[in-house]
């Protein structure tokens, strides 16, 4: 069986002595948002994600989603969880208070995600498709369009998605069909195709849809300098703001998936329905990028969820499962066997889950205060606020793919725990493999993740992106690598890191002269990279556990396990790049030099 | 899609041009087992698997197996299937002349196996465990209970199962508790408890099912010592042949499991059963083992046959779906994107399943000869008899958990290639990663196969199974690490592998001192060991690539994706090793200083 508590004292830990939450409270308009406020939020989060969202987690994967005649009903439990999150105000978090939200950072939001989608993620999706879509209206959107249509989705009683992928083109958008028709009315169109893989597309949970979709207009440039968006509801809203007629869209069917069988993927029919263009003609490509920088932290938050309830599951059934004895003899000759958590290979296998989950988060967190600092900072601190939206650019891909990938490994290494038991429906464990699967694949899938990282980041602003996690690094790490204490940790990253910039400095010099230099090492170089930056923030969580230790008042055993997770990580984990930098410096030729109808 | 075509070409090199399967038809009683029936045979199953197996792959899983009332109904199309099968005579391949069976040899049931696995792991569940049963009774049954049970399970009229697992223990099974109790009639006992995980339990393709079930007598000692094993069969036979009682044998339900959904996983109650002794009081243990090797290689054997399955359809999608551009310009300007095969990354993913698939193919064949060696070479062919049996000995394990581990590997990469589009059960990729899943947790998971090499396998007989790889191989690299063309496979795979030799011995060492070293280890030496095998092999066929190519008729394109993925195995992929010696050097202390009560 999958257990899950929230880790409201780990989420202390990053929020509160391993980085400042008290800065957040510093921006303008988050004063309110003080570590007081953070705990007591996540506490009552946590209660709702634990008591009401998982209890539903299994079951409604057994379920599924249904699909008749157009309508799609949500497995049992999820409406009335659902009226329970928005009664509680959870849509409406990190919303603009001037349309009914709470004006909650991104950090905070960022901790309950992660227990939502730990506890339920297919769940989630409902709430976080319509985060994404409110962002987009809230970003690009004129007066109108933010009174008309971000109240109700703020309040949970509409929700959203974002329409891209088409069956011809998911990647690449360039080669969109779908097609808007003006009409006499300015600002209105007709939309009609058929877009494929919409989350939350048609559900059960809302009285509307408001659908976010692109779509090109006649005039229309080729690719992707030709994409528009438009708001397209599933029902028309009338000047007073009740519902009119239904729109031109139609569900046509969902898939059947692998995993997040809850959440509700549909084909969406748009025939002639009524759309409303958004961020201008042929704006909708940069439009959709605002929103998908967002929505690929958000991804890599779910794997990192996901991870948490692996661990925390694979840890109880190591301590109360009876199997075999320590090779050491036996530990607990009154039972009939020793508990599995003596086998060294089961303890591999639970501290590498540890260690990526607990790392992930702190590295994710300090990406999301980052992207507060970066939404938030006055003027008067431009250069700050350019610094750490750099920084949130370059870790977006980073954070959605290893991440990620992570996840996939930390959910197998959980089934695996389980042995047979792992693979059988009831116990849970192979669930979460399957649902975290879909993160390696959705909001670009990994590769592409790595491309974005050699091909766009690595070179943007002749690399300044790069310099604002390099600078830093380099200087705390020189700072620490010498430390008594603090060197076993700093030391292996330090070495690690100054390979990464080596390799760094050749790969971006090669893929000048031959693009595919940087393609064919970039999943790898992205991992490395990944790596280093876990590391590096490993080597912080050390720092500030050994400093915490000493006046531990009966939490010494805390920070002792982040002490040896960190040992474990450097030991274990971090050789990985040695494999990673050998295999990129390999080049190109190894990938490219068979023909393609050899394969 | 997923598409298959048995690698009939593949097989043929494996056989003919690597090694020497006309060494097997010089072995007693394998006289007719030339390579032209190797041929013909493989040509005929070839088409039984794509024309019969393949197609019902997909729609087992979307239907799975039906349960009401004790009874286990298989999928649609499964009976016919199965029908066609057993008239084909492919249930007797390798079984012995003297029960019906047709003798031929282990290798070349090998290929046809694969074939099937590729084609439908779950129906090859029912004959794979026929085939188990059959060789339990066949080495350790008297000859009563070979002529009632082998004949109609090597016709395929019954079929077997092997019933080991019960709810309290799986890999520990000194925990057994099933009873057998004497009766008056002399190896005739009433057999009493629960079995789970019994796959093949019960289903409709056949007339009778004969368990072999794990079970204890009253004045058993307590652990593995204890444990005797019984034929019980669902029906009772009588003494001429025919059906007689039902036996007190009942599935008390199915498993709803992540994968292999068409394969019924049974919960088997036994109440009072009639069973049969065989293999002596308390020799049930050892009658297990000499199955279980067998049933090993045959599971690395399944993680090879899916991803053969798994890169045929993942290069079919990457030749025909057209999403972006090459890097280095349009390859396809007249078409609306250039087609997947282009892209660095997707190659990337391509060389990886193809280097795992055909390499462990290499492999697990080299070991299917050894087997048939050991098995059949005569007593003046004692020591090179012993030779072939110790290297099938060591080798099971590696062939086992590294096949399966990179079987999951390279179903996920098909997935991956596949985007959004793997992840929908229409389109069968995630299938693949669903059903080779279980391949790393049955028959031993695969931490306990690494226990069984760093535990077993590589002390026992003083390291005598280690020379018989490590001396031949070190011969065979240093004649080849500094020929001017096959230094390039040589050379890199001779650092693996004096890295691998030098690793040992510490490991042997410190294993003896402290048995957490060596199990702390285990996992990531089986791995290295496994690569670097791996690069032995493909040393090999890179070297009868080369020689092969010069005088190749229209076939050079073939040896040239050899040496292309020789080359990227080598540069891309070997270099694991480096991480994973890394992380063996760091010992036992970073996976077992940590409380357990810490986790």
């Amino acid at each position: 069986m999958t257990v899950y508590k929230a880790p409201l004292r780990d989420y202390k830990f990053v929020l509160e002595e391993l980085f400042d939450v008290g800065e957040i409270a510093k921006l303008p308009g988050y004063q309110d948002a003080t570590p007081d406020t953070f705990a007591a939020v996540l506490e009552e989060g946590a209660k709702l994600c634990e008591e009401v969202l998982f209890p539903i987690n299994l079951s409604g994967d057994a379920e599924g989603c249904h699909f008749e005649n157009g309508v799609v009903r949500t497995p049992k439990g999820f409406k009335e969880a659902y009226d329970l999150f928005r009664q509680g105000g959870w849509t409406a978090l990190a919303m603009d208070p001037d349309y009914g939200g709470q004006g909650l950072p991104a950090t905070l939001n960022f901790f309950f995600s992660e227990m939502v989608a730990s506890a339920n993620l297919s769940f989630g999706m409902y709430p976080g498709l319509s985060a994404g879509a409110c962002e987009a209206i809230h970003k690009h959107g004129d007066a109108a369009q933010k009174k008309t249509w971000l109240p109700k989705i703020i309040d949970g009683t509409w929700s959203g998605t974002m329409c891209l992928t088409e069956p011809q083109c998911g990647t690449d958008l360039g080669q969109i069909k779908t097609r808007a028709e003006p009409t006499e009315r300015d600002g209105v169109y007709k939309i009609t195709g058929t877009k494929i893989f919409i989350s939350a597309g048609e559900h059960d949970l809302t009285d509307n849809i408001v659908h976010l979709v692109l779509a090109r207009l006649p005039d229309a440039p080729q690719g992707t300098r030709g994409i528009s968006l438009f708001i397209v509801p599933k029902f028309l809203v009338k000047p007073d703001g009740a519902l009119g007629a239904r729109n031109g869209v139609r569900c046509g069917g969902i898939e059947h998936k692998m995993g997040i069988k809850a959440s509700a993927t549909c084909v969406i029919n748009f025939d002639e329905a009524e759309g409303y263009l958004i961020g201008g003609k042929h704006g909708g490509m940069r439009a959709m990028f605002t929103m998908m920088n967002a929505a690929r932290l958000g991804v890599g938050l779910q794997g990192l969820a996901v991870g948490e309830t692996a661990y925390q599951s694979a840890r109880a059934y190591a301590m109360d499962r009876l199997q075999g004895r320590s090779l050491t003899g036996a530990k607990f000759p009154d039972k009939p066997a020793d508990p599995l958590i003596v086998h060294p290979d089961i303890r591999r296998m639970l501290l590498t889950m540890r260690a990526y989950t607990e790392g992930a988060r702190a590295l994710a967190a300090w990406v999301a205060m980052a992207e507060d600092k970066a939404n938030r900072l006055p003027d008067s601190a431009a250069d700050e606020r350019e610094a750490n939206d750099d920084l949130v650019g370059l870790m977006t891909p980073i954070v959605k793919a290893m991440l990620t990938d992570n996840a996939y490994l930390v959910s197998n290494l959980g089934m695996q725990i389980f042995g047979g038991h792992g693979y059988i429906h009831d116990n849970g464990m192979e669930q979460l493999a399957r649902d975290v699967r879909i993160t390696q694949l959705y909001e670009g899938a990994n590769g592409i993740q790595a491309l974005d990282l050699v091909g766009r980041k690595m070179s943007q602003h002749m690399g300044r992106l790069m310099r604002r996690f390099f600078h830093p690094v380099d200087d705390y790490l020189r700072a620490t690598m010498t430390d008594p204490a603090l060197g076993e940790f700093a030391a292996p990253t330090y070495r690690a890191f100054a390979r990464l910039q080596q390799v760094t400095a050749v790969l971006a010099q090669k893929g000048l002269a031959n693009p595919d230099e940087a393609g064919a090492a970039a999943t790898e170089y992205l991992r490395a990279f990944g790596l280093v930056a876990l590391g590096y923030i490993w080597t912080r969580i050390a720092e500030v556990s050994l400093a915490k230790k000493a006046s531990a008042n009966g939490e010494a055993a805390f920070y002792d396990a982040k002490l040896a997770t960190a040992r474990f990580y450097m030991a274990k984990l971090l050789p990985e790049t040695a494999a990673l930098f050998a295999s990129i410096g390999a080049g190109a030729k190894p990938v490219m030099e068979l023909a393609a109808e050899a394969f």
